[in-house]
């Protein structure tokens, strides 16, 4: 089986097509290198990244747009210097494209590809140099670099795998790499898409207490089955921050909102503790007082998506820990009703696209 | 000998002390408890911390107040309880007064003191229940808690050995904390007493490259002797920050004014960069993109001097690398002199006071 030069895919027009107005088209992707790979999409996760593209809300998109980049399917088309997939393997991609891969680029050699300052987004820029560019998930076919495609661990189903190559491992990594584990007490600001993950992994990490942190408590009982230990609802409790104070070793905060109140959670934070942003505020963060983190050696940090070997890692750790994202599966005719309910905010808490 | 229930020193009656209005008086210690000891002050450094309480710069000063916090002399007086240090020892006292030493405190059982919530200033606060206050180091005697009693090590003057306590530690923890060593590309923000130590102890540390950032280049000279191989001018040098974008792995910001161009700073920052505020703002820092960290993975945190374990570390580390800081020595009678000259700029880099 191989693919055509014509993939076809929900196309985004303009910036109303965030409305439900994508049109079904056939569109041409960027020519096919050796070191590509074609996927014949199963199953698309549906992210907040696609809202925001589809409406220009991060700046100008480029149209035609295509969204989609949490991508699981079967690699029907591999480039001869793509050694690690085969025709027929089960495979994922997510959001980012590419990397620069110059020989002199200290991220590219040291596995800090996502911190690449040439980093390509899987949809929504071009690629440097030239008017080429990719196309997302909501589609048949995507074209994908080898790089940055992914076999799926035997044991993780497609569905569960597709949200993990953009929501998961964004929470994944700043946990991972933040000591989340046994004794460690943790805070997940946001209980949406990337949040109920954070509480997913936090459990199957073995953290000691797991906090869900929500402005109202309409999720709690969610929370709760997802692995939260404990529950702050700062809309509701009076004095949270003072209540809670110094009792969080590490919070992540999945929230774009940027008028975050991010004081009253630097306040929840323990001695040495940290607070790591991954959620997308479209403007700045609002100002806090140096002696939150001065009079605590805290510290406030930001996280995005992951590298290579890292999504690998947290695949494989999916599957050992049998972890499921909460999934909603609508079939792929669908997009722009589903875009429209991911937009109102209804995603419990993932919804994936589904080729029939 | 022995101290009597009488000491001297420069007391500030209100916030005109500030102007050099300091009176040579005698004040009555808090008792003396078989946890303390006394020392025969032989010389106190002179932070701008000492400024900033004398005019009540960070809230209302608890007045009469005596300021010092970088204290070095002979103990002359030793608490039963107190078995590192003995009468005639060589030692100091620095800017933490005490910790609350609850059995249940995990930052005083942790070696995090200055991190404790009960955290005593040397000056400035009452003792938690009680109306007795600590007096600083502008004085011929102090009463210090054996806790935060340190001995200095031969090798090391007593005049090099002062400073160190609070503007040396509040450097030397986040540099080494964070990294700094061979490899490391380390930039100190403000060449001026907590920044000069910062490239004393980038070199010793053996920094690849370190950077001094400061508004304007007249101190270039003198960061260059001090061990910067390089230098930024951030009001002289256009497009800065960009020009330097991504070169450095650990910033220590030694600059206490709230409108310090934080995202320029951000943007110097490596992937996995730290940037560590250790200047005390007296407003809150500027707003600033979650991008700048997220991109990056990069983090803002920040310090507060350093634990009893690392000052001695950080002494023993001066005494055998022989640093020594650019200091100016001054009469204990010129206190009211020397104060509105660190108020108008003029140390380079540290007055210490010294009593004949």
């Amino acid at each position: 089986m191989s693919t055509t030069e014509e993939f076809n895919g929900w196309v985004g027009h303009d910036k109303s097509s965030v409305n439900g107005t994508m049109k079904w088209e056939s569109f041409t992707p960027r020519p096919f290198t050796d070191s590509d790979v074609d996927i014949k999409i199963t199953h698309c996760g549906v992210c907040a990244t696609d809202v925001h593209m589809l409406r220009s809300g991060w700046g100008a998109t480029l149209y035609p747009c295509v969204v989609g980049h949490e991508i699981v399917g079967t690699a029907v088309r591999v480039g001869a210097n793509v050694k690690h997939v085969k025709v027929g393997d089960r495979v994922g991609a997510g959001a980012q494209g590419d990397s620069c891969r110059k020989p002199d680029c200290a991220e590219c050699a040291d596995g800090n590809e996502n911190f690449c300052a040439g980093m390509i987004t899987t949809y929504g820029m071009e690629w440097p140099g030239t008017t080429e560019r990719g196309y997302g998930g909501y589609a048949d076919f995507h074209r994908a670099v080898g790089n940055f495609t992914f076999k799926i661990p035997d044991g993780l189903d497609s569905v569960d795998a597709a949200p993990m190559l953009c929501a998961g491992i964004t929470v994944y990594s700043p946990l991972k790499r933040n000591g989340c584990g046994p004794g460690k007490r943790v805070g997940i600001v946001g209980v949406g898409g990337l949040g109920h993950f954070g509480l997913l992994w936090a459990k199957a990490m073995g953290a000691k207490k797991i906090v869900a942190i929500s402005r109202s408590s309409t999720k709690k009982a969610d929370a709760e089955k997802m692995g939260a230990t404990g529950f702050i609802a700062t809309g509701e409790e009076k004095d949270w921050e003072t209540t809670y104070a110094r009792t969080l070793d590490l919070i992540v905060s999945t929230v774009s909102s940027h008028d975050l109140p991010l004081s009253g959670y630097l306040s929840l934070l323990a001695p040495h503790g940290q607070f790591i942003q991954i959620g997308s505020p479209e403007d700045e963060l609002p100002r806090f007082s140096a002696f939150h983190l001065m009079n605590k050696g805290a510290k406030l940090g930001g996280s995005c998506i992951g590298p290579p070997w890292e999504i690998n890692e947290m695949l494989e750790f999916a599957a050992k820990n049998k972890i499921k994202g909460w999934t909603t599966t609508r079939l792929m005719e669908e997009a722009n009703k589903v875009i429209v309910e991911q937009d109102d905010g209804k995603a419990r808490y993932r919804y994936v696209l589904v080729n029939r």
